[in-house]
């Protein structure tokens, strides 16, 4: 029978490590759950496939084309395209059996088979807070939101970023206020400013039919600058005589005093008016996170407040507030700008090189390393001595442990550090000693 | 316009837990990952999603009626629904750039859409190690195999436990021996011996036709009893002049030595010549791991040694010896069985309870809590305190810091051991003591 042999390869869109690679992406992702877990947030783990008909529950837009929608025997199912859906699923179906505020994070793939293109995936990992309320949800919630980001992009090794706040209150009321009632347009404009400048805002709202004199009040308000308080100030000045945006106002005050206490630095958070995130959804408080040195690959984090989590599951009225990093563009991105450091990349502390003969005391060592809690290799592998280094060598297990005749006589072990070159013959105490 | 309200609910077939279950789930994700990097293995995370064409080349057989299949655009697409073929396909593809013996572990879902029933899911994680060579693997892997086995389920908390090996070339030599020249059958019967007993066995074999002569050899070397050396020496003794048979023997008898000098104690694993896997896909050791007070759950983590992984995909020859853990089901089936600790259910080490005139103190003492990386929720909704304190109470949170008018004045904290109802006042430092 003659075997066909079929080409592996993975699809287009779809992101495959190698090992030293997935370390690295490994170890972002822990130390994003670490993080979550530290400021009190649960997990959860929902079906990737679910039934088209609640995935898709909201219906329509954008996303609804992008979705993995197919059939099984007489089941209409979808794969999951984020993780918001599922938690609003997750909080209405098992309402009963949770407690409010609830806090959960959820780290997982989720699917969208958006038209492949560099950088863009069609699975990727998102990882998500959110806090969500029983009816009311305090604004404190919103202040401590920017705490989870600041320490968990610290732990990841940045340090020059910045959390940009605003209310999307805020901006309804000013629009409001301005006559303008629905300002979802003008907002998508808005959110355009860093790509198309302050003329290619001008220009856009013109063409939305917007009079030059409330264009002006436009850019007269997303012109306002300063310090947080500053700008608080100058929305205060403005003398604005609209509930939604004194509210928001109101908001964006009590976060900005809170995030302070919260421990997130001066230099690490601002309030950014111009930020409205394209989400219909969010309706107070949004965030987007950018590194400072690096703004073209965007945000990093992002997310807000939102008043109706699950309104297409339950008549419960859910509040909350979230954010979400989509860690697999971002790792994509910061191995293109070759900001993540590949030295330490190799979860093996030690790999054993024994002689042939010594096969037996090599594997005796190898237990006892591991009942250390050493993550240990041993090469029991026939072959020469060369190839057995250079097995080592490309592996970049920081160290070598070597047994040969010599150190079976003695009950001793050569130790090599791979980085120095340094060799010492230990006992294993010793050896235990040195590694920990 | 009215909103329709669909109802919340996953897929038969698809476990979602609640947090307090999630973390016990998670934290034994966690401790088979730990034993996994413990031993070597190096982490790969493969798409969910593959062609059709290279998860199906192996081609028939029960998974493929089983298989999420469907397509998008004029792709035609499948869930992967194992870890072992995507495994095949990562080898074969990353060759050049893999260093062999290449050991890899991968933890993560796979989809089988098979008939639902109780105990059985149609998205289930599979915790796999693999250790694959490049045209030779040594035998003593296969020996190092039931090392990370027994390290792994002392850590998940089991004390009885049996691993079982068995060579399949032993079976195979055996048979071939006895004129069976294809043993599929008489294997399959022969793994049956649990349910069917002897008498079944016997039954079967007569109605494959075989005379009662070779019945009775075949009783014989199942029934071959004594210690694992007994057992070596009972095979010895047969005299049976089979390459193959006598191939395995030595194999079989190198695994005992070594799986001892491995440190796994008497007591936990057998040679059972009864054990063959039911895969065709096995070619020489093969494990099975059984709760010896719970026998009925069946093999908990099985696994075997194969001479070609990814004949389909390569001319490359890939001989490997893995494992594989199937931790939704067995999840299930310690909650079923009530086997699983539900005490030690929570991340969060302690709460903050702030009166609602002392919540600066109150989110002050949380950061400083949270830079000690120590779990730390906040509960900041307006309300009665005694609906504050229920919340902690049904968080199952060890710890709650009560802080009041009181406290803030003289500067220190009422923490409460939810265990012992215990109450002490502390300042910051000493409070930092007790939590780590």
């Amino acid at each position: 029978m003659k075997k066909d042999i079929v080409k592996p390869s993975t699809l287009p869109g779809f992101m495959e490590l190698l090992p030293p690679d997935q370390i690295l992406f490994n170890k972002m992702l822990d130390i994003i759950r670490e993080n979550y877990e530290k400021f009190g947030f649960l997990p959860i783990d929902t079906p990737v496939i679910e039934k088209a008909e609640v995935l898709l529950a909201k219906g329509g837009g954008e996303t609804e084309k992008q979705i993995y929608r197919f059939e099984k025997g007489d089941t209409d199912l979808a794969l999951r395209f984020d993780l918001t859906v599922p938690l609003a699923r997750y909080v209405a179906q098992h309402f009963s059996e949770l407690t409010f505020p609830f806090r959960r994070y959820h780290i997982g793939k989720v699917y969208r088979g958006e038209k492949s293109q560099k950088g863009r995936f069609r699975e990727f990992y998102q990882c998500d807070i959110d806090i969500v309320g029983n009816e009311t949800l305090g604004i404190i919630n919103d202040a401590e939101i920017p705490s989870v980001i600041y320490s968990t992009f610290k732990d990841l090794g940045f340090d020059s970023f910045t959390i940009k706040i605003n209310n999307r209150k805020v901006l309804k009321g000013f629009f409001l206020w301005l006559g303008i009632e629905d300002s979802t347009e003008v907002l998508r404009t808005i959110d355009k400013l860093g790509k198309i400048g302050l003329e290619g805002v001008k220009k856009d709202l013109t063409e939305q039919g917007l009079d030059n004199d409330t264009i002006d009040r436009v850019v007269e308000f997303i012109n306002i600058k300063g310090t947080n308080e500053e700008k608080l100030q100058s929305l205060k000045d403005l003398g604005i005589e609209n509930d939604i945006f004194n509210e928001g106002l109101k908001e964006l005050t009590d976060v900005n005093h809170y995030v302070e206490t919260f421990g997130v630095p001066k230099e690490n958070y601002i309030i950014d008016l111009t930020i409205a995130r394209g989400l219909d959804y969010y309706t107070g408080t949004v965030y987007e996170t950018f590194l400072n040195d690096y703004p073209n690959i965007g945000s990093i984090c992002s997310g807000g407040r939102y008043e109706d989590l699950a309104g297409f599951y339950t008549k419960q009225k859910l509040p909350g507030v979230g954010i979400s990093i989509g860690l697999t563009r971002l790792f994509y991105q910061l191995m293109e700008a070759n900001l993540i450091e590949t030295i330490d990349n190799s979860l093996t502390k030690i790999i054993i090189i024994p002689m042939e003969e010594c096969l037996d005391k090599a594997i005796e060592a190898a237990s006892t390393l591991r009942e250390h809690n050493i993550n240990t290799q041993i090469y029991t592998e026939k072959g020469k001595m060369g190839k057995k280094f250079g097995y080592a060598d490309k592996q970049n297990i920081p160290y070598t442990l070597i047994i040969g005749t010599e150190e079976v006589k003695e009950n001793k072990y050569t130790l090599r550090d791979m980085t120095t070159g340094e060799q010492s013959l230990l006992p294993m105490e010793e050896l235990l000693l040195r590694l920990k």
